[in-house]
């Protein structure tokens, strides 16, 4: 699969958290083999858990299949910009790539806010790349947000 | 019970969590009414769970028992300054009180590194009292880290 398919999955899983009422953020991580190690969707309202953003439950998923805390090779690609927490997840758990979709000037942290992976207390960078089918996961959220406020 | 017992029991959480051979930080998180809703030390090794902190594990599991992704009026004590991850999470959760020991130049946020609680991306501030019982807790991840080395 290429990379605009594995981004074409998290939107997907943006959908069916939007279809539960939660932010519609979506995640896929590949292992070395380009496997597909878990997908999912936010689900903060639905677990009571204000940590379950789709990066973070990914992660945790992944990081339980492969029986190690590091996931050393593996891709993730999620619909935002990734927030303070999830960009320091995602640093601690050594994914080397990380593509995501909108950019998002009021809670991200990879090129907005505390610019994470910049600062002497970030211990691993991923590479990264912003802005990977960004209009569709933009408006997602966008009529989401709309949605909510009507 | 008074701030100076709940972070003796958040030391005694991070000395269980050394003797199970990860990094020596506990967490207590209580309640509207003082109670204890969890209290838990690091688990990333045994967990295989890069985002198993202290400050994680007990807001997950408070979150779980009041089923709710919001601890409105609840203080949490941990032994370490929360890392970038843990601190934004803490705000995510709408954590009223931080009381935490040992001051962290090489990974903290809240007084150190990104001091995310005074950046224009965190939306919630909680309160925080810092260097509470900073020595013992100060100590214990010497001691730890000192060993690994040796």
């Amino acid at each position: 699969m290429t990379h605009p398919s594995f981004m074409e999955l998290a939107l997907e899983e943006a959908r069916k958290a939007a279809n539960r009422g939660e932010v519609p953020v979506g995640a896929v991580l590949t292992g070395n083999d380009g496997q597909i190690l878990a997908r999912d969707g936010n689900r903060t309202l639905e677990l009571h858990d204000p940590t379950a953003h789709a990066e973070m439950l990914v992660i945790r998923a992944a990081s339980r299949a492969l029986k190690s805390e590091r996931l050393v090779g593996c891709h993730l690609y999620v619909t935002l910009e990734p927030c303070t927490m999830c960009a320091t997840a995602i640093s601690f758990a050594r994914i080397e790539r990380l593509y995501f979709g909108a950019y998002d000037e009021k809670a991200g942290a990879v090129e907005n806010g505390v610019c994470f992976y910049m600062k002497p207390t970030c211990h691993f960078v991923p590479e990264v790349y912003g802005g990977i089918a960004e209009t569709e996961a933009s408006q997602m959220l966008k009529a989401f947000f709309a949605a909510r406020r009507g």
